[in-house]
This record gives C-alpha cells, sequence and structure tokens, in this order.
C-alpha cells in the first residue's frame, strides 16, 4: 500500500506552538520534507527540530520550491517536488510535509497536496496556528469582536482593493512594499479617526521586532512582517 | 504579587489540536475558568478534559457569560466575570481561561483580557487552532493561495458587506441566517462561474456534518455552522 502525504503546520515560530497532532505524526512519519536545498536552513524545520530534537535521524527530502511568479517555473518546481514524494510514498512510507504556519493558508505545501490528491494518494492536513494570530497575541490584543469583519491581504499583490476595507485588516508579507502601504495607511489615517496600527517583523523568532505606530513603521522590513489595521473598538 | 491571565485557545475540537504551550499552562495553572454556569457543559472545558483529564480535580470558575446583543446585559455580566477574576489574581494564583478556537478571534475572553490589562494585572494570550482553518483542513482543501484575500465575515450581523467581496469568503456563525445567506449566494453563483462553496457543522464534534454543494445545504444548522466560498482556483 502506498504511504500518505501529511501536510503539517507548524505554526509561526515557538515550538511550543506545535500541536500535539503535529508532534506525534511528525514523529510517527518515518520521512520528513520541508521546502528548501537544505533542511536546516528552513524556518519550519528549525521551530520542530527545538521540540523534538531526535528529527535528525530522520530521513528527510529537501525540495526545491523556489518563490517566483514566473507560472512555468514554478509548475516546473512543483512537478518535481511532487515526484520525489511520490517515489517515497510508492515505498509505502508515510510522509509529514513541514510548512510554517497553517497549511491552508497561503503555503506552498498546497500545490503537492493537490498533486498527491489527484494521483490518488491519500491526504491530510494537519492545522497549525496562523502568523497573524501569533502576531496579535505577541501585541497582547484581539483581532476581531461582535459585528467585526477581517481581511487578511497578500499585500505583495493587490493593495488596493484591500485599502477600502472595512473591520480589521490584516497585510501579510509587507517586506518590499512597506514604504507604499505605509504612504496610503498615512493618507488613510488622517481620513478616518481611530484607526490603529501596529506592525510585527519576525514574530517569536531571533530578530522580532515590534512597531505600535504608523510613525515608526521603516520603509523596507523583512519578508516576514505582518501589519495590522483595526478600526477602533466600539 | 498577583496572579497572572492566560486566554487560552483550545481549539475548534479535536483534543489533539491543542499546542504544547496550551497543555503546559493549562497544567501548571492552579486555577481554570470558562464560560458558562457549569464547567461540564462548556465545550472548551470538555476538549481539555479529553486531552488533560486531571483537570477535573482543578478549581475552575464557570463565568455566567451570556451571548446577547443588549449591551447593559452584557456589560454587566463581564464585570461580574471579571470580579470573580481578580479575586483569585489577588490571592497570587494564575488563572487559565479556556476559550474555543484562538483567543484573538471573536471570543468572549477579549472582554475579560482588557479589563485584566487595564486594571494592571499581568495577561497572556495563547493561541489556539482557528475554527476556520479547522473546516479547511476537514475539508482536505486550503483557504487561500497566492494573490487571494480571505475574510472572515460574522454572518450574524452585516451580511450585506460580505458578499460583495472577492477572493475565499468565510461565513461564521451562519446558523440562523442560513436560508438567506444560501438565496443570496445561488443568485451569486449563478452570476459568477466556478465559486466553490462547502459547510461544515460541528466540526470535529460528535454530529459533524460536511456539504459540498451549494444545492445540498439546508434552511437552519447549528451555532457551530460554518460556510466557505471560494473563487475557482487561478
Amino acid at each position: 500500500m502506498a504511504g500518505k502525504l501529511y501536510g503539517i503546520g507548524v505554526g509561526p515560530g515557538d515550538p511550543e506552538l506545535l500541536t500535539l497532532k503535529a508532534v506525534r505524526l511528525i514523529r510517527a512519519c518515518p520521512v520528513l520534507a520541508v521546502p528548501g536545498l537544505r533542511k536546516e536552513e528552513t524556518a519550519a524545520y528549525q521551530i520542530v527540530a527545538q521540540a523534538i530534537p531526535e528529527i535528525s535521524g530522520k530521513e528527510c527530502l529537501a525540495l526545491d520550491m523556489p518563490m517566483t511568479k514566473d507560472n512555468e517555473r514554478l509548475e516546473k518546481s512543483h512537478n518535481k517536488a511532487f515526484e520525489q514524494l511520490r517515489q517515497v510514498m510508492e515505498q509505502g512510507k508515510d510522509i509529514a510535509f513541514l510548512t510554517l504556519g497553517d497549511p491552508c493558508i497561503y503555503s506552498t505545501y498546497l500545490y503537492l497536496h493537490r498533486r498527491a490528491a489527484g494521483a490518488g494518494y491519500e491526504t491530510e492536513i494537519i492545522n497549525g496556528i496562523p502568523s497573524f494570530c501569533a502576531v496579535s497575541a505577541k501585541l497582547n490584543q484581539g483581532l476581531v469582536e461582535k459585528s467585526q469583519m477581517l481581511h487578511i491581504i497578500p499585500s505583495t499583490y493587490g493593495m488596493e482593493e484591500g485599502l477600502k476595507l472595512s473591520g480589521t485588516r490584516v497585510w501579510m508579507k509587507t517586506g518590499k512594499k512597506l514604504g507604499k502601504l505605509k504612504e496610503k495607511l498615512q493618507a488613510e489615517v488622517s481620513d478616518k479617526k481611530g484607526q490603529q496600527v501596529s506592525m510585527v517583523e519576525n514574530c517569536g523568532m531571533k530578530e522580532e521586532h515590534i512597531y505600535r505606530e504608523l510613525e515608526e513603521i521603516p520603509e523596507h522590513a523583512s519578508y516576514y512582517t505582518l501589519m495590522i489595521v483595526k478600526e477602533q473598538e466600539r
């Protein structure tokens, strides 16, 4: 019988935010897989290694999954990565693919999940804590209450549409476009009274930085940067 | 020294989705608190009791926190609940308040958190898996990829605004307004091709029910019902 593919969310950075289920399945699977050329350099592997040091002895597939908007290159790398998984599953071995945050939310795992499920392999998604929840907890406040809507916006793509939304807005991966987003939000904040802007860079990681005012926010930040814009609580 | 208040997310229902941190702190805190008149009847307590049976021996504050839109009644019950927490914290005891899903997302815990932090007590939010992530995993698919926005919409309040949004929309607590929402979505789906509608009632709980077509969805469903409307993948 062919092996099963588990997409396991390892949470945002703190190894203690792994779930009991993630720990059990990572221990149980004979093979791990991570997105990256060297396992030791992938964030997901580093997080798990802190909670379960014995994974260093496990077979681990390091899958080359570049982040690119070049669709052809993307397709090719996903096909190749799936082929690597397929060979292991055909040996009857279950695989734990480790991914940051939650596998359902903007993860590269989903590309492999779809291929594996489509080819008839057994697949299962194991949830992890999403980064925006962790950032909110780090700020020691909630994201949404009562009638407020929550919007998660990948700011590397459509910024304009996100600017129109009401409720709480989370801007993901703001790094490169931070200067432009800041400028737009400055105009908006002076329009609407009572907006609250916060940002966390590298939440729960070594070079974490917390910003609690729009004015403090720099023009550039690292890839793991997340901004929360909240309406005044009613 | 006064005790500390932990708001601990216990996830959506599966006790294995508790994080290592939640388990450690629930064990470490001498006092638990749950929203509900009898601890055994609260969902959050039931989830934790399956993972950590020994909590049955712990002191536990059962806090009356009715769900109501009557602001005066709400304010009064939150003040009373906070007063109960305050008395325990003044005895130097840490409290683990157990809440379904993640404390940052539509939790009643936030009302007590704000009061405790405002009164100068030490407070900390411990993340849990949000219900919408669990529902997506249950459906064995992702929520969002690439440039898609993710919108979480509390359907007991504004339905009209949510209907206009693009990307993936999650309708929370659709129970009572389900018939109306279904009708609106039927009109919308016939307009836009390739919308995918799924719904999960009581995800991970005893009377779980999964719907994969808009037509299958009934006019009424329980409080713990969540609908996902996805755009065609591009």
